[in-house]
């Protein structure tokens, strides 16, 4: 039976949450899979950086020491004895009294020392014009000067952007170690839900919740098994929870945590030792189940109520995702914001808000701090609406601690949940 | 022959860029694949909601005259005639001297007009102690009370987010029309660059920037089709963009734009009568290809130097591919950041600074601000390093005008280009 416990403040349920979840195995990938993923392993370089010395220009390879005295007045003339264009392979001499031309990045020949850039030049292709003089090693990238064999490119932890994978290309690697996406079950119940664009009977409804979550579960970096709806069958929902076990990396359900006469994923995790079915002390989302079913597999049970799930999955899921992909720093960016509404908020319990944000008020309360965004609440009928159509327009969460009351012209934390 | 025109602006070439593009066609998708489009059409509600009235606890369906006097001292008791859980199609009528077992969100029965929550009774199953008088409508959803047909659900030009997707399933549809993504063809050039992983004979190097390029397509939620590395002929090259001319909605090219011996895009699309190669007033990326093919497809011609592509597809390529996918806001989010280390400008060109973000100095001119973030460049070598390796610390883009010099503790205009 699971075990009963006195009702949690958010922290402690989100700390439960997150204690649930490990870095995946790492799996490796190639480069065209890379992006968006967490890196595992250090990727560092074999080679110094740049691999040999090349011309930080577009100009002419020479021996300093021949264009020592070049000046306008006064133009040494080299004979040119190679085109060095980038990606060159030749290798020719550059000779006391020779240049070679070369094209930024191609390698500068043996025997060269500095580069003419062709502006300091007649541009010549058979002999050239130099026309000042170059220091030995001016305008050459020297071999190892960025880096050294050994020297980290992206490090282990790194979500990959297009520029580390770039980074990852440019030392020639072509596959990387990283940690593998969470695979997550998503289950809705309710003998009320039917699948959308299916024709209603009375008292069924279109099932969102699923789509939400998996959704979600996706933005989250994770892959998504949309399972469901599924009707209050404990016996069936109880089969396929442990038909899933060891599958996935997480199965998370919504509804049927109430204290209602039928609550089909409490009743099909009655047995379960390592779930507990707790409240929360937070509004919404106060009946949460959570825990770890025979095989391992975390569970997330949250409420039914569409603003209850996507509150309850920003706040105890999405980190748990976070972290199975290898991240460390799991939480949304917070920034403190001037409520322009004001609301009523509920005695003994955390609030969590969904807000959107606003131009400030031209006048009165709200215009006080101009420096932080404005919000208002996303959904008119407050956090316990059942509306999902207007919590789409929620841009973040308002976190109210409990008793606190929020008026307007007041700051409020806000979780950043739209980019 | 491409027309040569005077130095452009940072923000002429931004707008010339993004003139290349138009929203994309429209597309059915279905709820699975919604997520992350930009909707194309409005999605409104064909039924009122909620759908008819319904309870708002879990409680008993009761006709408010039979409990009229019900309190604690003086209960009223009534016979269940029915267990409507929600889903129930049963339309049990509640006649006078009964009541329903009803669960939050079923049906409210005909007969019935307010609801009894639990906790005001004995939870009796055959027989139902009240313990509290209800008004008219207590605790029960009005049908229509939040929306009546054909409200607006999600509008034309929204970016879908989980809670989006939600919404639209929330109202029984399960197709919306969308805009296409982009396809985008993403070419580098150079004869000196080989596939990552490839042994590198000297002279060559390992390609990074079409990874970079396509990766950052994807991430701009394009379909990125990378091509290349091709080398520097210019008749093969041109085959190869007369090819995709029709059959892409934008093809991005990197190097071979430039002043040297061996500019193989400038070359290939020397005749291009829609082409026109232009230096922009901006450092890195002042050489720059712009224009569109014979087929009409948008062409992106991007300096070749890692830092200079990145800054390149960040100012010049996104926000037209953003466009494409039909959003409006095209711009990334911008913050005003106080610069810890200052670093040097060239005169007479805008200035694109990679930069990451640090803890506030703990004293000294940065540590002035406290509210505004702090910046350090990202590339150590400044913004004409070639090493992506760095470029892959890059947060954020300091936008830099021409001719302004910029010293520890000066405020900097910041794109945030990481999440």
């Amino acid at each position: 039976m699971p075990t009963t416990t006195a009702m949690r403040t958010l922290d402690e349920h989100r700390a439960a949450s997150l204690a649930l979840a490990a870095p995946l195995p790492t799996v490796v990938v190639g480069l065209p899979d890379a992006l968006g993923h967490v890196l595992a392993q250090d990727v560092r370089t074999d080679e110094p950086l740049p691999r040999w010395d090349n011309s930080a220009m577009d100009g002419y390879a020479v021996r300093a020491d021949d264009v020592r005295d070049a000046s306008d007045a006064t133009p040494v003339t080299l004979r040119v004895v190679a085109d060095l264009p980038a990606g060159s392979s030749g290798r020719p001499v550059v000779e006391p009294g020779t240049a070679a031309r070369i094209m930024t990045g191609a390698p500068v020949p043996p025997g060269a020392d500095a580069v003419v850039p062709v502006e300091d030049t007649d541009a010549g292709t058979t002999t050239v014009e130099v026309r000042a003089s170059k220091a030995v090693g001016q305008h050459v990238r020297r071999a190892g000067e960025d880096a050294v064999p050994g020297d980290l490119v992206v490090a282990a932890g790194t979500l990959l952007g297009p520029a580390h994978v770039a980074a990852v290309a440019s030392v020639g690697v072509a596959q990387v170690a990283v940690h593998r996406r969470p695979r997550v079950a998503v289950i809705s119940t309710g003998d009320e839900l039917v699948t959308p664009g299916t024709t209603l009977a009375h008292g069924q409804i279109p099932d969102s919740n699923s789509w939400l979550l998996a959704a979600a579960v996706r933005e989250a970096g994770g892959e998504a098994m949309r399972l469901g709806p599924v009707g209050d069958d404990p016996d069936a929902l109880r089969d396929l929870l442990h038909g899933l076990d060891g599958g996935v990396d997480a199965i998370v359900t919504s509804g049927g945590v109430s204290v209602g006469a039928f609550d089909v994923v409490k009743a099909a995790l009655l047995d379960e030792p390592d779930v507990v079915f707790v409240p929360v002390a937070v509004q919404p989302g106060k009946p949460q189940g959570l825990g770890r079913l025979p095989g391992g597999t975390p569970v997330f049970a949250l409420p039914g109520n569409p603003v209850s799930s996507f509150v309850s999955f920003e706040l105890f899921v999405r980190p748990a995702l976070l972290r199975m992909r290898g991240l460390t720093d799991v939480e949304r960016p917070t920034t403190t914001a001037v409520v322009d509404d004001g609301w009523r908020t509920p005695p003994g319990r955390a609030q969590v808000m969904p807000v959107r944000f606003v131009a400030p008020a031209a006048s009165g309360a709200g215009a006080r701090t101009p420096t932080h965004p404005h919000v208002v609440r996303a959904t008119a009928g407050g956090s316990g609406s059942h509306l999902v159509a207007r919590l789409a327009l929620a841009e973040g969460l308002a976190i109210v601690p409990p008793d606190t009351q929020v008026a307007a012209g007041d700051l409020v934390t806000v979780l950043r949940v739209a980019p």
